[in-house]
């Protein structure tokens, strides 16, 4: 290869070694899969693994409040949450829409609308700022994908939010939503096509069971894994089940 | 795990074991599934298991009438809900939307329906606070999720509706529905990446007969069951049917 | 159980032993399927069953002649429906919408659609109170299902329809139809979450020919059948084909 | 049977005795299929069954041109057409409606195409009078399926085609049209509800080549047939192939 | 049969022999298929066929620009296009609409598209007359097909066009799309119904690789082949590879 | 053949022997495929295999970042591209649209996107005018799809654009983007109609793992294969695995 690519670890266990030795540096990369799938705990292991090597971390939530992703998080894994946040290498910041009053008229509703919309993009960057990121996970972009009714303005306006991140030279992970029975990649339907990765998690009935996988749909600049890698979740970490290649 | 986690039996026999030994104290779950899954049953189970401990329960039906829910529940099981009921224990309450009269404008229909939904939730709230509940089904959620037809308003007030259930510190269940033919978790769609947790009734045809199952499809804070778990509804209650793990 | 339950016969042979002995008295019961699936043999069956123990039977056709119905019954069953019908026993009645003349505007056209759907129940209210009737038919409500377009106000609606059935203490059939091709149980999607029980009726080809059905997939206060009963229709009534049990 | 049913016979050899004899007199039936499934060659079948027993039948197209249906059937079968024709026994109509130039308005056009279809049936009315018919072909009703947007109304009016024909006495064959690749019975999926009998014509894919089948999967009044019927069109009229029952 | 058929041969090498020697002179056919089936090959045998015979034909192209479709037939097949063109027994005639300027109002653009289909059999009608053309392929009716929404209205235009090409005395082909994943045969859903015959083209994967399939869905006054026949595009012309009839 | 076909080689190794030698000379070519399929492999080295001739190549991108773009296939391949662009053989353009800012009215923002769209052709024209191009890539057309919203205009404005690319004497490759689970080989379901061929990639799951493919749906004027071919990205460029031909 002509580029050197400089790499980002995922502390998934056995995943880095998948992808070349982990995410490039300042990619945006698009995080999918079913409700349950194990979306938070891949990214928060993103961010702990950086954090133990010194690298700030930034999780922003747009759907939960701060102590609940938190406790989520201290739940499932044996990790020190509270010990790196005081060191300042971990943060959390809860970036919530809110709904408008019953007083309020259509009209204003769509204003109030809007404006966290491009205003969410502008509290993303101070966080970013201010925190010194530069691990960055956005949990979950769904609100922004369905924002915009209109197709060709929609794909314009994730094409700007996934350019404004990318300006920002962080590495990022944006996570997705897809509903039940859907066979998309995303709400949308086209913000895979905008980031630098796709990775797939699901959650597949075999036999009378339910299993976990990941699977990396795309990965730009890198030579990665085509398996369906199962994986569970321990109290160490997300860790990937190793099936012998064919 | 780093954070201890108090957990709230669901009186549904055979199942906790498989759920770390309840649902997390505080945790808005959501449970879902076609018509005749068995989703009133395991509603009773909960708040039955609740009571039996003196734990205050508060049974919310937004489409039926008190006395239906309470006899259709008395036809099951030989549970003495009229003592509970008259301890406090338990209670039932109907909170359902009245329809607009035939003289009334669409704009005042409107209105009406607006009204009902913004009040829905401070009546739940004063149900809450006036019964002193610790546990809470509301049964079901369907018409607050097809109430607002834009998807990103919907959202919105969806997160809305949770966040304060999660405020009032009850453990709660809240029921969806399923159309048959249709593979979503919800009629939303989107209700189910906001509650934490999915537990999923079913009501499958093998051969030439219908067997009733459950599956967990998320839980938060919790190392859970991955099986289809098969369930049969018995005068005492429900009961998982015990497979053998492979 | 706890709770007494009253039981209503069906009249469809071999049909009553598999619901506890029939459906449960003041019941709104809702039967559903493609096409010639076999319904007006199943709801006659039901009044046929009551006239001859002396209890009043009406039935309501929203969709065709009376004297249709009734010759199409008398040309399936060897039942005396004339003699029945003399001793009041028996009656049907025909409650058709009419359509707007030609000459009518867009707005008239909706205010006679809207009254007619809002005399419907009245007109059914005072059909039952006048013939003192038991057991009633309404065949079908596929009018009442899709006469709202907001999914909000139709579940209301169907919600209001329902219930002021429930209060004439009546036990009822409901019939609703299922397009072909399509795997939902009734037009709306959402009456058969209301109801007491939902009966399926279906026909479904096997090998080069094809076979009636009937499934209950859901019946409140009662432990009924999961099977898949094959039926035929003789000119005795109705008949369940026994099918030994796995 | 309590009632005695006099029957019409449909001239496809071998289909009678599948039905106790024929369609019942005065029974509106609805002939649906795929294009190219056979629909005129059965249509004309029941016209010339009746024509050569003296019965007058009126071939009503709302499609084609008359001499081009008259054409189409000449060239599949060895029948005197023009000589039934000339002693009063067939007549074929067109009644198809004229497209609106391109200097009408908007509202103009949809005035037009309403008294085309409130027309429709006072001219299917005239034509049977004068012709005192029998028999009837409505050739096909896809037009008046689709012409009337809304559901509710659609209904409603499909409801007063198929009584205005009952009224007439006749008995009469509607066609349907299927769109390739949908599972439904007709273009409305409402008409297949309204007529006493729903006849399917298909033309299914077995190995390397097609295969012409008759199902009836409706007929009120009558003991039918449920198997699939393969069929050959000879120059004498369609034949069913006889397959051993099961 | 009671009707003398003259029939009009395809040029298709072993075709015409499963179609009673050829389409019936004065039809209009319809010949569909996914992009990539041959349609392009396929109707300038036709149009080859006939001139090789004094035969006019006349290949109207709603879409291309008539060097592109000349270029194309060229580089498949070892025939005197250009001779034959000289001699006046081919003529291509590209008619394809414009794109309305982007100063042009909303109100505007719609008045042109009108226009353009209102012309466009006005332009092919003469055409037809100024050539004396006795072969007609029009390529293709996708956008007379889309042009008007209203499926009602759309199928009496359609009806408009076929019958005034029916009126000009030629035997035509008229081509259609179907998008790739979708089961009908055209983009209205609609004009098969209308044409004499359906003749259907296909690309469809077997194993490892895709075969070009030819099938007759329908075909009017013609006792036809229902077997699916693969063919070859060969430098000859395009040749049914012969199967084994069962 | 009777036309004589200048071929334009792809540069994917294995490819060009597949089609005749390689693209015809003016042609525009759709390559199409899910994300992460290889798009941006295959139209870079279709360019470099120009470069490396000596025929001037031009990416455009609607999407990315001039850099993002060059990067990537740095990343991927061993191939000297900054040599190149500096020697004027290659160039990166980007010509993206700009989202309309937060307070510019409903009306201003469809002027906008209005004459984004009327004017990227003319820059494409520019820019291959300019460069001199011979060979030129459009990643992605998928904006030009979605951007008008009625299929008629839409059909008509995509003939224009290849049109008038066409005119240009370019040979093109013009990407498309197929969402996940959707069968259509565009976002249009139109330009693969327009375009002189249609090149699918797929990355399809086989057993554990995932396999990339190519497959040739339509290439006019060329014997194409008709194989589904499997291929690698290695860093000399994409490389075809060769299968034995059944």
């Amino acid at each position: 290869m002509a580029l050197k690519i400089e790499r980002v670890n995922t502390g998934v266990i056995g995943f880095d070694n998948k992808i070349e030795g982990g995410l490039f540096k300042g990619s945006i990369n698009f995080l999918t899969g079913k409700t349950g799938t194990g979306k938070t705990s891949f990214c928060s292991s993103f961010l702990y693994a950086g954090a133990k090597k010194g690298e700030r971390g930034l999780y922003i939530t747009t759907e939960e409040r701060e102590e609940d992703i938190k406790n989520d998080i201290k739940a499932m894994f044996d990790w020190d949450i509270d010990g790196l946040e005081e060191k300042g290498l971990l943060k959390f910041v809860s970036l919530r829409p809110e709904l408008p009053m019953k007083t309020v008229s259509g009209e204003e509703v769509a204003k109030v609308v809007k404006l966290y919309m491009y205003d969410l993009i502008s509290k993303i960057e101070d966080a970013v700022k201010n925190h010194k990121a530069e691990r960055v996970v956005v949990d979950s972009v769904s609100l922004v994908e369905i924002f915009i009714k209109d197709d060709y303005l929609r794909k314009i306006a994730l094409m700007q939010f996934v350019d404004r991140l990318k300006e920002l030279g962080v590495t990022a992970i944006l996570t997705g939503a897809i509903p039940e029975g859907v066979k998309s990649l995303s709400s949308s339907g086209l913000i895979e096509f905008l980031t630098d990765s796709v990775i797939l998690l699901d959650f597949v009935p075999i036999a009378e069971q339910f299993k976990r996988t990941v699977t990396i749909r795309k990965m730009r600049r890198t030579d990665h894994s085509v398996l369906i890698h199962p994986f569970d979740i321990t109290d160490k970490g997300i860790k990937i089940i190793e099936i012998k290649e064919e």
